[in-house]
């Protein structure tokens, strides 16, 4: 116990910024950065906080120790097993999944280990994901008697429809490869390559105008809940939108002239 | 004829339970278990039954014979070729499709042969799907000038949506490695290992609490159609119901003190 | 500019048409096939023509030269920077792709280049794409400032959700294989076979019953933006239209019969 409370005095959030990209380090690791009550504040309370911050254009999810996050801490809810307080942590992390959708900077999980129940939702909540490829991926829930309702969400709208139903009923475990090709994950590196592969990424989107970015990233998610017809309309004022700030005119002008844009801000 | 008379005097359907598993095997090998009108009564009738009893876990459907399906009996159709007798029969078959989705057990296709048309239809509805390496898959009824437009609904939700089109279009066949690859079906074996290997996934889903399997399958489907912001909400509700379950309390008293869960029931 | 003004004295799109199959070939290679205002009102002039001969069964959208197509053209946008022009332009563009995609005939897309942008967007709104080896795709407008958002509303239907984000937020360029494998094409040939390729498919296609694959095609894209049970008896129509017309009664018999069918016309 004594680790534990050692634990206890660390903060459950590390975040790091440097160059417009943010990281955020999950930092229960003898714990397996359970999503507990504690870790989900610490998590809203820094993503609401990031949301506001305009110099930040890319945030990272790490996480410390071998595991990324095996899901909701099972001791905590045994050990206050009432239905206010199942009812307030459920919402409590489906806010927090879909405060990362609604970020206006996009979202990369760096997944070093494994991601299980709600730590695999963290993972297909995120908009991108890079992955060890020893890391591995499962729906858990269903060993414990309890179907991964929440994660159902994301998964079911990043996996084919069978394969996201096979890892639910089953809990069974895929490794990173199968992860890529069901379209849970973006890439799959080994070890030594994930801080670096993921830092390549979250620059190569920092360097892109934060305007077109976040309007961007927000007209992804809502056109997707709209019919066809709605959605070509919805993107094409966006597209106007976006066409009529300075960055896009100083996109647009280094194309031509052959020389880097310099964006605004 | 004789032999199709014989036939005809065999159920359509066998019913076979074990340990919580139905499996219920499509039984008119000759005519390529055509979904014809006996043969979705049957089915329907199973189903129904099925969907009241409580001590079973999961449904299996195989087939006799070469073919797993081969769509609608065209036979039966031209011999009755009237409006009132079609709009009866895609009434009757989309229903069975539906009720395999509404089904409160997972079903799992078994497929040991080719599937065409509506019977490939068939393995797209199922919520799980294992096929043999010699399988085949079609969507043929194009080739008869009937563009498979119920088998559609389920494709179209399963795959990715031009390997769809493509299929719907050309009625060309694709064999089992490439289904597994579009997400219509779950795993691919060697033929002498298709019935362990069902067997094995469905044990596996039968041992889990048949509680939680039974909220997760419904709660799966009904928050698909559900914007993102309302499928949180409503599969964190699914959650705090599971959770205040027995079954779950006894499965994370069981993971906490590494032993085997004990479900009710 | 010599070679830029003959080819102003170009048709922008060509047109050939043989047994039932238009081919469409964007024609300002040295552009990269930009849709420009000129181009995008002459792919929706012919496009509405197209709409109303019954004689034509299938529609191949291809290109002339280097690139299939390079998306909008940034010259002519910065030249008329106004939001007036550039909401109409965008308009004009959406338009173009639902036209596609309401077009009672499947559309091929003929990749035998790189398709960038509004140009990839083309691709994704295409029925079907069938793609040289060497070809390259990419959603690149977010290098210029402007996030592909009209692309990214095909794109997102297409292609897994974060294998879409990723392509759309970093502007990075795929190869063929890449994107074959997440659904944004149908098939990946060698250059000296793409025209046969893509031709053999269509001729399957022209082959098939036109009502058939009239309904058929209209009956995807409408039922996948229902709910389940809605998709279900909506198909179960169609089916019901589409059984009782003469081509499926033929088609059913020459099965039956064992002969070739032949449909009406």
């Amino acid at each position: 116990m004594s680790a534990v409370l050692d634990l206890e005095q660390q903060p459950y959030l590390h975040r790091q910024d440097a160059q417009g990209i943010t990281t955020l380090t999950l930092n229960r690791p003898k714990q397996y950065n359970a999503l507990s009550q504690a870790m989900l504040h610490a998590l809203q309370t820094e993503l609401d906080l990031i949301a506001k911050e305009e110099h930040i254009n890319v945030v990272i999810i790490a996480a410390e120790g071998k595991a990324f996050c095996a899901g909701h801490d099972l001791k905590e809810i045994r050990s206050q097993h009432d239905e206010a307080f199942c009812h307030t942590l459920f919402q409590q992390c489906g806010k927090v999944m879909q405060t990362i959708n609604q970020l206006p900077q996009p979202v990369i999980a760096q997944v070093q280990g494994i991601a299980t129940a709600a730590g695999c939702q963290l993972v297909a909540a995120c908009d991108l994901a890079v992955s060890v490829d020893t890391a591995k991926f499962a729906t858990s829930g269903i060993n414990v008697g309890l179907f991964c309702s929440t994660p159902a969400v994301p998964l079911s709208r990043n996996l084919p429809r069978k394969q996201a139903m096979e890892l639910l009923l089953t809990g069974d475990f895929i490794d990173a490869s199968t992860a890529l090709q069901y379209g849970l994950i973006n890439r799959v590196v080994p070890a030594e390559q994930l801080v670096s592969s993921v830092q390549v990424l979250a620059e190569s989107i920092a360097a892109k105008s934060t305007t077109a970015i976040r309007m961007g990233k927000q007209l992804f998610y809502k056109q997707l809940e709209m019919p066809l017809i709605d959605a070509y309309r919805y993107a094409a004022e966006v597209m106007v939108c976006n066409i009529m700030d300075d960055d896009a005119k100083e996109g647009i002008d280094a194309f031509i002239q052959k020389r880097q844009p310099v964006w605004k801000k």
